[in-house]
Formats: structure tokens, C-alpha cells, sequence
């Protein structure tokens, strides 16, 4: 333990998560280390579910982005949860979000914690954050994420630290913590590569304020990625091709431009075709590291990878923890507002590719919402990247549900990335490069490159409709999202017959 | 004449607006100046049409934004415009734009030259740029916009420099022209202050490319904003009573932060009511100074302003002319990308305050799209500011038509800004601080704070029946889009009797 806790006078500060917990109050702001399963907190979400069954206790929580071991889930079925942002990714809790029992705000992922700055959400009343050690001075060493942590420690009255000894002390150095200054003063975030480090190996923290620590030694819940299938690799060979042509025209060097790749399973597949491709010394700036980013610097293809967090299934998280000396010459982790920030994005030229629900003749695409009305898991770091992105990549099978339902629509039935920030969409069928077109020559192509044949006629009819009826993005208002309702009433958008509402 | 054209060498390149047309073929692209109607081409857009108009001549024409002088409407008559971008508001372009007879291409104002360096758009042919100088080492110093203006020329094959004879000399010294270096390698860009200058006083260009020299006269046409009336009054009273909030908070200073005000009668008018507020030493981070910025810096309310344009009314211009020594050390002019670069406009917290069509329950905005098909101005740059702002508020009265049109809907039949990046909304009905809420919050405080009282209970019966069907963003999908229809069936969107869809 000393080997953790290098700062012996905070030995008084252990304590059980019971103990811990008991620090809280009814109707705190509480901000949590996690993102995407990694680095979450492990003792304290169960310790704070159990007395939330007992008395009331109702929290706002703040997190990087989804928690792992079901912690999201047990904290809203125990009532906890009044108030969850930026992220999750919990089947209960998404019920609960769906149902208006936890009000769930959905953020850009690189600005919670401008607006905790700035006082547009309440203030930070107790951070807890997972780490692997605390240094002599107090500060901490995150674990496999760093996400809001450095901020919320920095605003928080009191800190309590989950010590994991289940993650290897070798995990120091990974990290960068840099926060930028407050305005109107400013200064430029000096970030120009990748690779650079700019901050610290530790989150800076009067010991004063370290409330209680906690020993725990439970694991990072494994990813729970699907492998690769035939549509996903389809989609990453129209990718790898698109940009074996970007090359080709001198509009990319064969070292690409850093890559960002979104959380999930599309994602992850379209990295592993990477892995084959005809391009060298990749660079990654993105949030999440997958198992795909592993294999790309297995392969020798990816020579650093920049994130805010590393999640892998069960044997790649092994083979990391056995070889971390040789990673972590190769990856740094950094605070989400970083690894997400507009500034970095924009002047590296990132390239961005992220998943969609669905998207629509005009390359509009919805992230979030099913049906238009029921939460997934939220936007995430996608529009933190697409907006500002070298190349804005939409990605999706072009049905879900045995075909019933088409992923490429008539009208999105919500908006998370506006036809101004997409670029490219991506299905198994093909891509649509949207570069140059206005939106009436946007929707051919989307048809015929993306849509699933069963769906292109009626896609077709409707768009030549709308156009007889004129407008920028024309538009059978009527009917514009009447594939969702066809949905929601018998089960399928195909049509039986086509609807004439127009 | 020597006084502008100070070097020598170009004098034979001096010629009509005629010869300087014949330089163009037919599918070229084309970089033109202007933006908002300040600072834009006299000479060559009509001369450009008369030669359409007796022959095939198609251009590709990218501008900073909107041209004055009817220039777009004739250009667009004459069918000279094969494509349009990234902004306009001209009735004859804006028709045939919707007839999709011209292809137009609505883009974030910050965008297009990184998509013009990158190759994602196609090359400048021929650059267009209206100046009141041309300095000895050929350098041409713009008029009252810099748009995209140093771009155009960095790319074209050809410049061509209209010498605006009408403007004084005296604005030599008011621009700050700085271009972001190349991927990947770019550095930061090193503007912390408004009032800060980082590059050069004119576009740098070598001479040898000028290929033609055309002497104008004709001054820039004059802002068609509208004065305050009763509504804009209101809704500037709502703006300043929340920002002085704000700063009895403690979250702002009484200098605020840096104010970005978007086109238009509203903004405009929300600025003119800052002049008796009690805030001082305020500066503007602006991409247009309108007459009313010209009233607070006469008022000694701004002590500096920064933006890529100034586009005043007649009497307004006249006055900012005659007593230009002064306005110059107040005001500086810089190409739009760095007005609207997402990187200073998060670096610096800026306060944006940008006009709505229509606005919808949970906070996405619709800037452009009539009736969700029909193209009015563009998105300009409000999506630029929106979603990197410390406070991102939008302004607009209540209902249009008489008060057949609400501007707050159940859900915007297009989306230009996501609720993600909606802080504020405000009415002449009042002001909804949408800051920390979940969407089911932000429905009944949106209905109640703006909504017209007329269509306060329908919308509330919207919400509630919506809610009673689930979700994080409550909608009936059916019924979601009704009012529009209603709209274009009936003449309004008044309920004659409630629709019964859901």
C-alpha cells in the first residue's frame, strides 16, 4: 500500500466505501472518473446504491461518460440518480432516462466541464476518482481514463480517491493533465501533435482535500464490442478505399491525418481494416482506444495514439497489462475537454468517423434518439469531432431489426450532426462523398451509394416528389416522417402500400 | 490614382470591368469579396452577367457572404451561377436557389477556405477582391470586409483587384490579415484579445498574379436593417436584465465577456440596448459590425470591436467615414475564419446572440429553412459562435404573418443548431435559461417564458399527451410537423379545431 499511497500522512484517510459514502448529502453535485467503462469508480456507485435504498438520497451526477459494472444501472434503480450528465450507456438507466424518472442531459463531451467553470452547472460538491497511486505531493494517478476527473478534483470541496490495486502502477506516465486557464485570459492550448505532452502525469490535489481513500480491487468491466462481421468489414473496406483515393489525388499523404474512431462496434471494425491498409505511421486523436487501436500498433501500422481512455475486451486488456512498458511509449491519455477540444480538432485536421442511427436524404444524421424520441446512450464526443474534423464520417448498416427498419430515411426524426458537419456516409452498400453538393445532388448519391435496394425505389419517389414541390431541401412536410410512424404502427417501415398523405 | 495603385508596374493592368470579364470561362470557380454587403465586387458582377447573357458562361462563385448591389439577383438572372456559396440573401437567388436551378451550399462562414485548402472544394480559378489600395510590394488592402477575400487570392491562378475610389484611404491600417499555416503542422493561433493583431495590414500577394486592375467608384450598398420597434425593444430588455443577472451572480464581470451579435433587425437591436445597460468597457467578437456597434462605441459602452465586416446604414456610414481616425483604433477588421475560428471563439468565452426562424420545445433552432424546405439567408455563421459560446442565446419575436405563424413549434421541421448548443432562448415574451436542464424540463420553461400566449395551451397539450407516450425528448411523431402543414394548408397555424394525428 505504501507503494500507492505516497503520501503517508493521508493513511488516516482510509476508510471503507460505507464510511465513504456516508460523506454525501441529499442533493449533491457529485463528479465521478469513468468513461466508457474505463476507469470508473467501483466502490463507492454500490456503496451509494445501498443507501439510497434505505433513506433519501438523491445526487446530480457527473461522469466523463458511461460507467461500467452496471454502476449506472444499480444508482437508478435505487432511486440515486436525480440528475446524469454527459453520458451513459445503461440498459436501466436508459429506462429511466425514457421514462422521465432521471433527468439526463446529453453533452458534447468536450464541454462539461467549461460549463462547471463557468458556473451554468452547479458546482462540484464531492469528486470521486479511480486511481492507481497517489504521489508524495497528493496527486493522483488516474487509471485507464481520465475524463472530467482533473476538473472535477480541481472544483470539488472534497475528494474521496479509489485506490484499485488490481491496475498496474506501470500505468504512471500514460497520463497528461492539462486544463485550460480560466478567461478572459486564456492562453492557446500548445498542443500541435498528437504525441506531445503538455501537462502533468498527475491530477494536482491539496492532500488537504482527499476526504477519504478506498481500496478496491475490482477490474475494469471488459468492452462488450462485437467482433467484426461482414457488413462492418464491407463498411471499413468502402473507408479504406475512400482514402486510398484521398491519397491518390494528393489530397492526403499516405500518414493520413490523426484518426478518430467512435465508441462501438462498427467503430472498432473499421479500425481493424486498417490494420491491411496501404498507409504507414498512423497517428490516432481520438477519445476512446478500442482493441482495433491495439491490433493498428501490434501491427506497426499506428506509431502513437492519443485518448481519454483505453477499453478492451478481456484477453486484449491481458496482453496490454503484459507489454504496458511498450504501450505507453506509444499512447497518452488526456482530459476529455482535451482529447474532444474544438481547437485541437480543427488544427490537427482530424480524421473523424462515428456511428449513426440514422441519416437522411440531406445527410442529416441522428446519433441518439430511436424513433425519434427514446434516448440510446447520447451524442458523446461525436459532434466534439465532426463539426471540426479534416473528413466527417458517418458510419451504419443500412437496416437494423431483420431489415424493418432503414437506417437511411427520408428525414431524421431528431438532429444531432446537421448536413453542414457530414461529410461522407458510410453504409455496406457504399459511400456517399457529400463534399461539394448541395442537397438536391446530396440525395442520388445517398440513395444510391448507402440505402439498402429494398428501401432505394420508395427513397427515390419520395425525394422526386418533394422536388416537384420545390425547396433548397425539399421536403413532403406531411410525409417527411412518416417511415417512423409506419415503424412504431406495424412494426416495419416497408411499405404495404405506399402512403399518400402528401 | 498613384496614391492606390502604389505599384507602379501593375498601372498596365489597369482596364474596364469588361476586359477584366473576358478573363473567365465558362465552369470556372470563382473567389469573390463581400460579406453581408460591405466590401463586395461593384464592377465585375455585372459585367460577368452581361456576358451570360450572350453567351454559356457557368461559374462556381464562393464569396465571404451576402453581395450588395443586387449583384447576386443579376448574377443569378443571368444564369451565370452554376453554384452558390457558402451564404446570400438575395429575393431573385434565393428563388431560383429553391427552384433548384442554382446549387447553393450553406456553410459554417469559418469552413470554407479549409475545405478550399484541403481540396475538399475545388480550386479558385480567379479571385475577385475589392480594395481601396494596392501597396508597392502589390499587397491589396481591403474595404470594409476582409470575408475570405486573403484565401482567394493565396489560391487563384489570377486576381483581379477592383480599386474602389469611393472609399478613403484612411481604412489602410484597420485589417489584420493572418491565414492558418498548413496540416499538419499548424501552429496555434496566437490572437487571447479581441483587440489583439497578428498578422499583416494587407493581403499579401505577388504581383505578377494580378491580372487586372478595375477602377470603381460606387460605394457599398446600405444595411437594410429595420430601427428598433416595441418586440426587438422587449426582447433586448430581457437579454440585458439576464446578463446583469448574471453578473450579480458573479459569473460575469461587469465587462461581460466578448459579445458576438449576428445580422439582422433583432440583433441589431438587442445591441442598441446595451448602450443605457450597466455594463462597461465591453468588447465585440463579431463576424459583422452593424450600425448599432457604432452606437455603443459612440456611447464609450465598447472599447473595441473586432469583426470581418461593417455594414452600416447611409446616415450611420457617413458619420463612421468622417470620423474614421477614430473608429480605427477601435475597430479591427480580420478574414472570417479567424473571426469565426471555433478556437477564439472558445478560447475567448464569447456571448452570442444569433436569430432564429423557429425554435422548438427542446431547444433546436431553425436559422434558414422556411417551412422547412425553402432557403431563406443560410446559417452564416451562427453555427460558428452557437457551439463554442461561453452563453449561446437566440433571439425572435414570438409569431410572424400576423400571428399566423408561431415561431416556437413542437419540433423544427429543419435543424440548424442542436439543443446541445442552445443556451437561451428569448422572445419579446421573455427569456428561457435552458442552462442545466434536462429536455422535459426545458418544454414547459420554453412554452411559458416565449411562446405567444396564443399558442401557449396547444403547445402545452402537445407536451403533455407527448410525455404520456415516453421518452427522453417527448414527440408525437405523427402530429410533430402538424403546425407546418396546418400552415401550408390553411394560411396558419392556428388550430380551427385540434388535429387528432396521435
Amino acid at each position: 500500500m505504501m507503494e500507492r499511497l505516497q503520501c503517508p500522512r493521508l493513511g488516516s484517510r482510509i476508510m471503507t466505501a460505507q464510511q465513504a459514502a456516508a460523506l454525501f448529502r441529499d442533493g449533491m453535485t457529485v463528479g465521478m472518473s469513468g468513461f466508457t467503462r474505463a476507469g470508473d469508480c467501483k466502490a463507492l456507485p454500490a456503496a451509494l446504491a445501498e443507501r439510497a435504498r434505505h433513506e433519501r438520497l438523491r445526487l446530480n451526477l457527473i461522469t466523463g461518460a458511461s460507467l461500467g459494472n452496471d454502476s449506472d444501472g444499480l444508482m437508478a434503480e435505487a432511486g440515486l440518480l436525480a440528475r446524469r450528465l454527459p453520458f451513459q450507456a445503461d440498459a436501466t438507466l436508459r429506462r429511466k432516462i425514457n421514462e422521465g424518472q432521471v433527468m439526463f442531459i446529453d453533452q458534447h463531451l468536450s464541454e462539461t466541464v467549461e460549463q462547471l467553470r463557468t458556473g451554468h452547472l452547479p458546482r462540484i460538491d464531492i469528486a470521486v476518482v479511480e486511481a492507481v497511486a497517489i504521489l508524495p505531493d497528493g496527486g493522483i494517478v488516474p487509471s485507464m481514463s481520465v475524463g472530467n476527473s482533473a476538473s472535477f478534483v480541481a472544483q470539488a470541496d472534497r475528494v474521496i480517491v479509489e485506490l484499485n490495486t488490481s491496475v498496474p502502477m506501470g500505468l504512471m506516465g500514460l497520463h497528461d493533465i492539462y486544463v485550460p486557464g480560466d478567461r478572459p485570459a486564456r492562453e492557446p492550448i500548445p498542443l500541435t501533435r498528437p504525441d506531445q505532452r503538455i501537462g502533468t502525469p498527475a491530477i494536482p490535489v491539496d492532500p488537504a482535500r482527499i476526504a477519504a481513500i478506498v481500496v478496491t480491487g475490482h477490474p475494469d468491466s471488459p468492452s462488450n464490442v462485437l467482433p467484426p462481421d461482414e457488413d462492418t468489414r464491407a463498411i471499413a473496406r468502402h473507408i479504406v478505399d475512400f482514402l486510398g483515393g484521398e491519397v491518390a489525388a494528393g489530397r492526403l499523404a499516405d500518414t493520413l491525418l490523426p484518426l478518430q474512431v467512435g465508441i462501438g462496434t462498427i467503430a472498432n471494425a473499421v479500425v481493424h481494416g486498417l490494420v491491411d491498409a496501404p498507409f504507414r505511421d498512423l497517428q490516432m486523436y481520438s477519445e476512446v482506444l478500442q482493441d482495433s487501436a491495439i491490433a493498428l500498433i501490434d501491427a506497426g501500422r499506428v506509431s502513437f495514439a492519443s485518448a481519454s481512455s483505453i477499453t478492451l475486451s478481456e484477453p486484449v486488456y491481458r496482453h496490454f497489462m503484459e507489454n504496458l512498458d511498450a504501450y505507453a511509449r506509444r499512447i497518452v491519455l488526456r482530459p476529455q475537454e482535451i482529447s474532444n477540444h474544438c481547437e485541437i480538432v480543427r488544427r490537427l485536421g482530424v480524421i473523424a468517423i462515428n456511428t449513426a442511427l440514422e441519416f437522411d436524404l440531406y445527410g442529416n444524421v441522428n446519433s441518439t434518439h430511436v424513433g425519434g424520441t427514446r434516448m440510446m446512450n447520447g451524442i458523446g464526443g461525436s459532434g466534439d469531432f465532426a463539426r471540426q474534423a479534416h473528413l466527417s464520417i458517418f458510419v451504419s448498416k443500412s437496416v437494423a431489426k431483420g431489415g424493418d427498419i432503414s437506417s437511411v430515411v427520408p428525414m431524421v426524426a431528431h438532429v444531432d450532426h446537421t448536413e453542414h458537419d457530414v461529410d461522407i456516409l458510410v453504409t455496406e452498400w457504399g459511400l456517399a462523398d457529400l463534399r461539394n453538393l448541395a442537397p438536391r445532388e446530396r440525395a442520388p448519391r445517398i440513395i444510391e451509394c448507402c440505402a439498402h435496394p429494398d428501401y432505394r425505389e420508395e427513397l427515390l419517389d419520395y425525394f422526386r416528389r418533394a422536388c416537384a414541390r420545390g425547396g433548397h431541401t425539399p421536403h413532403l412536410i406531411g410525409e417527411a416522417l412518416s417511415w417512423h410512424e409506419r415503424y412504431a404502427d406495424t412494426g416495419s417501415m416497408h411499405a404495404a402500400e405506399r402512403m399518400a398523405c402528401a
